[in-house]
């Protein structure tokens, strides 16, 4: 039952055709989203937006080739995460406007322009190991339209790159850090901003590296206040975060 | 600029080629291993604030009291956070101005009025045991001047309490969600708005729940993009987080 | 607005003094419960009953007090669980309806007779030491009306035992099988009935039993087809699954 | 020695050919099964069918086949569970009878027809690649004669999807509730239904996911009473969970 | 049905009172133990002697001192393990013929001599810490009437203090080695020697020995062929398993 | 320096050649080996024997032929674990004399004949899953000179199968008991058997099984008194175990 | 047998009042240390330095006081370490000359001076609640002989601190880094100087730190090269360290 | 020196007051903040060496090759670690002087000779399977111009083996000590010489080895004083730890 339904029924309700009692029975048996819509409203966009994504491991390449061209038909922007190599080639090859990017793993195929968005967003990276997430935290943001910039390769090894840097860092309005092997990025920016900071362990590093996991709990455990974690290698999650905080300008 | 360029730039400051007040510009905006501490002002106010807190655990309450004065004496504002209940009443009793809240086990003592902060910031809590976590966070954003309001007791087992608040929460610039169990709070909540959301979990449970480990894993895990997660039971991280996010506006 | 006066709306519209419009407008943007709550209705009887329960841990003695007081003055029945002795020495003198059980660490205080529930659960527990749980799921199923038996000191090390109650076992609706150490009990018991069983691992063991992941682990990986487990020490959430279960009949 | 032979001692006792004393020590050494095995009925219908699955990982096709035949030679239905495409497809090709399904890795062959159990199971999927899962528990309640519907991605994060569902989900006897990533839906059905409901955590995830670890403890962790668990990706045990409890009816 | 209802039966069947027919259905619904004991004997004297064995932790003095007197008062020898000081006084002051001995944590009751079994074990010990879990097994050992030596404090940092004495410990036909920290004295002992080796990890460490997690995982990898584990901190098993293997003898 | 060099040294000393005082120098700075290898004798035989062995993995199907050529040679007897089909099959072919067994993954290359060893030992295995860790042990028994006897496919999903063969299985001198999932046979056959009982946990499982480590912690938190547990997958060290066992014969 | 003993044995054989044959079979059966102890040499100094410390944890203070007795007796010096407040205080009063620390939890007793040692070792700490594993490795450092100097507080949230401090830093010999949290203080240092670092994990900090299980897989995890840990806590373990390392100067 | 000091300093400069080599000075030694780049001096060789070094986990052939070649041009020495076997077999064709080593995956690349460094170092090593690491180690001290010698297959299990090497390993300046299974190398080896020891814990193992994290622990858990350790299969970083050990001399 939509809104015009709703509007009948209660023109019904006016007009005597339905008596009040039958139409409060109707409306506690109305399945859950024909009233409850309007509550909504405040986050479809977005919702939208993040619908529009493809997570392409586990499925076939086909399978998602004609995903994205049904979505795609329906003048939907699409973005494809997690999507190989071959995979990659496949859809290139099958569509022509799809653009294939392999460092991160992502696809884009663009049914119309997308709007600007108004905040620019970082992103630090502390190898050149760590780039695959740190692309896929850039490409998600072009995605949806937010400018960002990469500083790439400023690990704490080597803290003097990123000293260099902090002043330039401060002009942006979130910074996405992404570190593998102890992580400790993060915990040393947040020392030298008040930005907002999205820190992304990476499965980079080995033996007792775990597949990220000390990096994620050397994040979680930062003495630097205030710095938030995502999951591992999850820069398209890193993006997604960064396009809610900068929704609050 | 090396030692020899160094030298170079000041003989001609010996010579009257380039004016000090030249050098002194040139010498600030050098990369930063040459000069760096300007690099540093741009963050300062935020890290004076946090630098006024005192991170209890670990100290007798003797010792709190000494440092809490002390700062309070350079006419700081003075936050303490794990500060348990026998500390707290030590504290009250020898600092009349102090207050201390048993609850989030913080305390704070103000040396000066707080300048509001403009944005604002809603604190959603699973269940009444989570309260510690949530109040903590409420506590802080309240002494850096961040108007906050408490949604308790809206756990996923009872899912039309959160749906039936829906609307009112999309009003507040951050969502810090708290939640032990499962965690799967800031996941529904995900869902439903765009807001930028900071999740918390809390070592509330037992058994498999590993002091938290479990909504910690289940809030990195999110199938709603774009959650951000804090320490277990670091309600004082997220406020710090929300006050990041804020100062984006 | 409650059913009453959702028809009160209504007739407002049958009498002309609410236009339709107005209807849709004020019906959408209702909280979600008033509308809503039609749909909860089938497992109204059993949520209820959930949420007479009182998770002691962490709450002050004379916090349970109240909250059972209140509830009890609604004319509910309440179930108290992780209640410790001396919280419970406290209720039992403050509340003199109140029965206290130190060995399931439960109490219950009953506004009303509970309504006989059909099935019948067979509680069956390895050692003595794991009795505490065992207890849990037995006076939880009592608090229901439901009736259960106790098969306890079982343990798969002595396994005529189990053996020579099969027979009787095969009697009851639904098994609960409370186990620590290694946790083999619900596997042998599953190779001996057909019937549906409850597995609950305990944290009783030492060094690598870790609070209860080894029998825990073992449950979930059990040879014997269809066991199903809950947390640790959890014989509350056995029972409930259990009256879930005898529901179907 | 089984009942004939058991027939034939006691007739000479009741002859005197064999001393009463005498027979006591032969009985007491008889091996257990000869004696035992009629403790064993009550269970024997669930067993037999139980045993008719054939666990396929580890094996090579060729002995799966070689097993399926003989079994299918004695007149009995056989289920392969975790069969790999190209092990389907030979089996396929070579057993014409046989059915095979890709998305749940089983395989079907039946000696005769199965007679239609009492109950009705949903079986409900938190996002699409938790399919293989749910279409295993399918699978294996078909096999053995339950009726089952498919609820696919209905994940917490459009949980408008969910709650749309409910009224029709409380028609049926079990739900099983599939999902990966932070395996919240479990905990939200909880709350909204009080039918049985056994929850499947998937290996779905990546990262600190652990490979299904994440939504395994949360469901064991689950804030909705009564949820019980099988082990990761275990939709063939959540089946015969199923059909246990179905057997209550 | 005992022994004696059994011949009972089967007289009753000699003089024609109970046809053969019906006898066969008597003993075939028998409960197991009635029939089946008989096939135990091989292991009786072994399981009774661990049947006399009392595991304190989480019983009251009170309840450890009833079970011990019932106990002795059947003429059964009694050992108690994990008893803890204030239980053991109480214990001593209660039963005069009781002896407590606080390191291993232990007591004995006996009521009878036991007889002297015919191996001798060994137990080292790496260091003083260990004492606990070495003398409950020394202790264990000496209640089932197996000599026992102690060799303590010869761990592998000192590696000269074991290797002086391997030929004296090559006299013995078992080997318990205790050990926490790092868990190498079963590593280098099992390259000295061919005698059965029980390991023993225990608690002993801090920080990243987590509780003996490193000993228990360093013996179960042992790059000495043939070494054997029990779980940490228990002496009482390996002096059971010394037990099992003297019966080789 | 060995025996007949320290002789002839001290009858340099004894006819004057050799100054007392220049001897205790020599002596003093002799290698370990030259002194101390009286000590070792007594594990020499069992040594040697285990020198015997190759672990295959991580070596090339031509360094393993090389080695056990080279073995050969020196008139050694050859066992080789853990040996993939390739390299069996590259073995067999380039070595005649060779024997190879795909399901345990071992080879066996003989010198000479092996003498019988006096004890016996039974092989149990839950599930044919576990065949190859079971057939580990079993070959290196066969390699030693120990007579072994498989009872396979006894887990305690059927335990009467366990049962019948209880009265058979005491009369070995050793029992080894292999199983996956939730690794319950040790604990249920420790309850029915006074014998040494050697646990070997398998890799055999999924999802919570994480690799055997289910079996693991089950064994070695067995309810059963005295079982002894050897690492994952471990056959060849459990056949080891039992060596060292039946040496006390 | 020491060195005398050896050379009288040797003087009989050269005064022909012990056969060389016998002499033979007599220093074949020496224990190990008799002969070999000239061997252990080199270390002996360090090794001694080692044994003249007691780690206190598990003993009471009673017993601690009578070893750091006996062993002052035999003119040792005495190190004890983990030593917590009452038996300080114990141990300060019963012996006059024991000097305690209660921040480092050490005392130490000395009989004689120590030779001061040509290094020199800073000791470097992230919070002033790692303080007391900084303090251990300055007390046992002392003990040794070893100069060394304290840089507490300047963990990398700011950074400023540590680069201040670098050059002074780089006039040390070893350098011991003391965090807890994410434990990202030696990485940092690592880029900053070439000095060797021994990084020690503390177990400051909650919830997902794990009792120092984060820094210390963030210490072994570092980007900079050549960085080597110690346990958790083990502020002593480093100092030891430092002492082998200063060693080679 | 803040802005207004820097600023005098330069008039001082300007007007001659101050010689421009003197203001050099003073600005050299300013602290960090103000003029940082003296402070990197004194780390400079040692960070330039470890630059030269490529890590080509993840990179693919060419890219290795392309890096390699252009540091080669700028007279870099180069180092590569992981690389595995085809990309050696790539690089050793595609670059004449390039030398390829397939058991420590590295490979050396010298622009120019490397002066000798002064220390010494001693590759210890448990078993053959750890060669990789051990040479890894050895070749990365070869390309810094470290003397070192491998002491392989002298694991504890026959202990023999290190003891004779004990006097030679005393000359050495530093010890590393390669071990997986156990990892009980380092704690025996730590027993016997007071030299800086190393120790590398392999990923050699299987089952409860996890990868390395056994001997991990086992090290880190020595019951010998001093012993440092680096990641699992990190050999690479124990040869960089000996080079900063070795500057101390």
């Amino acid at each position: 039952m939509n809104g015009e339904q709703l509007l009948k029924l209660l023109r019904g309700v006016s007009t005597g055709d339905v008596p009040p009692a039958e139409a409060v029975k109707r409306l506690k048996h109305l399945p859950f989203e024909d009233i409850g819509f309007a509550k909504m409203d405040g986050h479809r966009h977005l919702r939208n937006g993040f619908s529009e994504v493809i997570y392409c491991k586990g499925k076939t390449k086909e399978q998602i080739g004609e995903i994205a061209l049904r979505m795609y038909a329906r003048k939907m922007n699409v973005l494809g995460t997690r999507c190989e190599g071959p995979a990659g080639a496949y859809l290139k090859k099958k569509i022509r406007k799809l653009s294939y990017d392999p460092i991160s793993r992502t696809f884009a195929l663009k049914a119309h322009p997308v709007k600007k968005a108004k905040g620019r967003v970082a992103v630090l990276c502390a190898g050149t190991a760590d780039l695959f997430a740190a692309e896929e935290a850039k490409r998600t943001l072009e995605f949806f339209g937010v400018t960002s910039e990469g500083f790439y390769d400023i690990g704490v090894a080597g803290i003097h790159r990123l000293l260099s840097q902090i002043k330039r860092l401060d002009e942006f309005d979130v910074l996405i850090a992404v570190a593998g092997m102890e992580g400790a990025l993060p915990s040393v920016l947040g020392g030298l901003t008040g930005k907002p900071i999205v820190a992304v362990p990476t499965s980079v590093g080995y033996g007792s590296n775990f597949g990220g996991v000390t990096p994620l709990l050397a994040m979680l455990n930062s003495c630097s206040e205030g710095i938030t974690v995502v999951n591992i290698d999850n820069g398209f999650g890193a993006a997604c975060a960064a396009l809610r905080m900068i929704s609050v300008k």
